[in-house]
């Protein structure tokens, strides 16, 4: 929301947001809402990247750009590249010298826990490392799971991992504050990388949390300008485009 | 805006979110672009109730309702009782037997944090308590001011508080963390609540936090519902509602 105003104010683009939780009713209700209200153009911006909006966006007349969601055939679609993004957060480890590296993570049937984990997968294959035995996809994205991993890494296990990447700012604190239970000292005995840049968690962390930003400002930016563009009918060539990530580091890796 | 839209979708009505960030420019051009628009009314919903919404809205030929944030004068505002959350915070912990409380809360230029401090008091001074001699209106409202705010009260000091009424759950989070850290059990030995029930720090949080919840979804429900009747052509009295907080009991208190 702050990429997308921003790219549209200084143009003198007002941004309203409809919020309308995944449900297809508001969804619709607002949809026509916003067709009666007469906008120019829409974003339908989600938060995964395996669902679809609930509602026939590109029916409605004006043009729609699609952000972090499933988007509709032959649309226009920014999303991150998350790919790269557990791949850029594994290269980090590696070259801090680690070499056991466990990759903890969300629930399975969300297709970013995947595609982050193809790229972490990539980045110790080219590095000529094996990842521990344990596996580590967890039931939530919460600290609890970070936590849970942890114990399942140390455990009477012989050679614990010195790196753990995570799929989100939340395990890597549940993480680094198991450890440091443990009195294994981060980032010293081990190396702890997140992913979010939630500001609140990777900041307060003890320490605060290196961590993968998904740049979602320039993403919204890039969404704002382009369907400006569509709307000024520009033809823009559909498909989906995979903004990479940057890594922010602090004092956990 | 959850409320807002729970009270008001029912019945028809859509809601759009104009993000304005206390600018005066943004503020003022959302305003002519919802009037252009052709909305029926206006809920200003701010932050802060020591801040005004940085437009005059009441010009505008729409009903107006706010919410925590400085009114204009005459005008219909919903906002949250936080003397009563103070009180309602301390009056728990001396209901678990606490006798020696610490208020430890946010910087002195939020007025929220002068509300809350009096009902703190009023609560002890009914118990017939006194408050640390150590101040605690802290420079922050993060996690490490909670863990200053420990070391405040505990080192060298030969009665530390046995109770801690925080100004939000950041700061309880800290404080909770850095009593574990010194082997000071919560609740056993020292109760801690915080303020404002976010979820996801009150519930990860070893112990999860007892905290004071705003009410802030009923709170949009009646402002919603509020605007409606406006909108409708009934008179609404002006002036300022305070709505209640209630306590939400987790593990720390």
């Amino acid at each position: 929301m702050a990429g997308v105003t921003s790219a549209l104010f200084d143009r003198g683009v007002s941004v309203f947001l409809c919020s309308t939780e995944d449900n297809p009713i508001p969804t619709q209700r607002y949809m026509d809402a916003v067709i009666d209200k007469r906008v120019d153009g829409i974003i339908a911006a989600g938060k995964r990247t395996d669902r679809q909006v609930p509602a026939e966006l590109s029916s409605l007349g004006v043009p729609v750009v699609y952000t972090i969601v499933q988007p509709e055939p032959n649309s226009v679609c920014f999303t991150v590249d998350d790919e790269g993004g557990g791949r850029m957060a594994t290269e980090l480890l590696i070259a801090k010298g680690r070499r056991r590296i466990a990759h903890v993570t969300g629930p399975a049937n969300f297709r970013v826990v995947h595609e982050r984990a193809l790229g972490y997968k990539s980045a110790l294959a080219s590095a000529g490392l094996v990842e521990p035995e344990i596996g580590t996809i967890m039931d939530d994205w919460a600290e609890r799971a970070g936590r849970d991993a942890v114990r399942l890494h140390f455990d009477g296990v012989v050679a614990p991992p010195d790196g753990f990447v995570c799929g989100n700012d939340q395990i890597a604190r549940g993480v680094v504050d198991a450890l440091a239970l443990r009195g294994v000292r981060v980032p010293e005995d081990v190396s702890v990388i997140g992913y979010d840049n939630w500001h609140y968690y990777a900041e307060e962390a003890s320490p605060p949390l290196t961590t993968v930003d998904m740049n979602l400002e320039q993403l919204g930016r890039l969404a704002g300008e382009t369907l400006l563009q569509m709307i000024d009918g520009h033809v823009v060539e559909p498909g989906t485009r995979r903004l990479p990530c940057h890594v922010v580091e602090r004092g956990s890796a």
